[in-house]
């Protein structure tokens, strides 16, 4: 485009974002270093709708741990804070795709090395592994999945209900082992998880078949977004439900493969591309006020 | 974001995009000028993927008449062309909203002044009027609709089937009346259009319900995309399929209302909102080639 006679009304430099995605579970990641965006749940809902807004699963703002007051008690062990946001505005612990993206942005912006680095999230501090090629797989830590048990949980979709494993990876987790992934028909309507009490902010369900024992494939409904082409904590959580050995295992779903591996502690990484496919400038419209 | 260390990778300069919509109907805008992109039907499907792309319901280049092959016989009355490409990468000859956002577009990067611009479109020169306000309205004139008839049309969709109107607007649609707008089913599946030969490139549905006189709904299921917020050319062609009298309707769809006036000659105009809600720049990967 030429120069503008008159200065252009669009693309004000500090409403920056980019957009990302992790085996095509995707994000807009909003830089806000200094803490000064005040991003409300309908900045996100507004964000994410992907008509009207720019569109994603989620949001992640990069918030420096020392300037967040929710991340302040972690600033000795990560310089920045994953602030994850689904889309329809609700908080969300972990996002295990989304650390990844947000690793990678941070390394292809300048703000950390390739290597590992430490972020912090509302589940604790999270070390992440960012080869150098903007195209090459990350790695994120996830800690020990836990199994609180014995709660008899099940989950009804599409007409048919399935007994479900409970399984915490900072967020909750129904996992279904289902026969045929076309089981729980087309998930418009979110699964009913019983007892809904025990979740009153929701729970992410993962339908699983396993074709072989290193391989499994699943489809997931993540809460407060619906469903998606990929979740992070959803293949660890299905991986952690099937009381696996040692080893790396390989989860399909619909947007790509994560490779989850359970180390001799039982603490899991999960491995998998992450890319930024673009970054720009929001509309003051669509731009969360100042915190 | 301080300013890194070393040079960041992302956000070549050259590689730019807008997103805007009209009424949810949403677009990629990609400037060329100077005609230097190989767009090809690949790139448009990878750039609207809404996952592991950026996402819209269709890409708008917006090149300039003299450096465009298929523009040129148009230069001496527009200065740019509309490249519209439907989200499955095939070519469209017009879009009512595309080319209001193309429009809002150029007058938001100061490549044109706000009033009425005339653009070169596949189905010939459009005139648009672009308001000074960023959020104000964009009207387009659509030109006069034709009635082809007399085939015997007839659409169906979910269980049921309809007798069709076939409207050309520049691009041809079938326009169905019906009595709920829930009659269609969920329009997964692309309705059916008899007799199917006669539109080997596809053909556009509108299901229609006319609550008043000058009042209309409508759903719509593009060709080459799938069902949309709201389709422009849509409302146009559903308008003129009831034999309307000359004066000003609106027209709700699910993304929001516009409004068809149908001008003594019988010509019409689409106005509707048009706004431009992201700028910025595409990774490589995804980004075309060079013509």
């Amino acid at each position: 485009m030429t120069t503008p006679a008159s200065a252009p009304r669009i693309a004000a430099p500090a409403q920056v974002f980019a957009k990302g995605h992790g085996a095509g579970n995707d994000f807009l990641v909003l830089p806000d270093p200094h803490g000064r965006l005040a991003l409300t749940a309908e900045d996100v809902v507004r964000l994410c709708d992907r008509h009207a807004g720019i569109g994603a699963d989620g949001v992640l703002r990069a918030v420096r741990c020392a300037t967040e007051p929710e991340a302040a008690g972690q600033a000795s062990q990560a310089e920045w804070f994953m602030d994850y946001r689904n889309a329809d505005g609700s908080p969300g612990q972990m996002c295990g795709n989304g650390i990844r993206v947000l690793a990678r942005y941070l390394v292809e912006t300048g703000a950390c090395r390739p290597g590992t680095t430490a972020i912090a999230t509302r589940a604790g501090i999270r070390r992440v592994h960012v080869t150098p090629s903007p195209a090459g797989p990350v790695t994120v830590h996830m800690g020990h999945p836990r199994l609180p048990g014995p709660v008899h949980l099940s989950v009804s979709a599409g007409s048919r209900t399935w007994p479900a494993v409970h399984v915490d990876v900072g967020n909750p987790h129904a996992v279904v082992l289902v026969d045929c992934l076309t089981d729980p028909g087309d998930l418009i309507a979110p699964p009913v998880v019983t007892p809904a009490k025990a979740f009153p902010d929701g729970i992410t369900v993962e339908f699983v078949v396993r074709p072989g024992p290193d391989t499994l494939a699943l489809r997931v409904h993540e809460r407060g977004v619906g469903e998606t082409r990929a979740c992070g904590t959803g293949a660890c959580a299905a991986v952690a439900a099937l009381n696996p050995a040692v080893g790396t295992y390989t989860v399909s779903m619909q947007g790509g493969r994560l490779r989850v591996a359970v180390l001799p502690d039982g603490a899991m990484e999960l491995t998998g591309p992450a890319c930024i496919v673009a970054t720009g400038t929001v509309e003051p419209s669509l731009w969360p006020g100042p915190a």
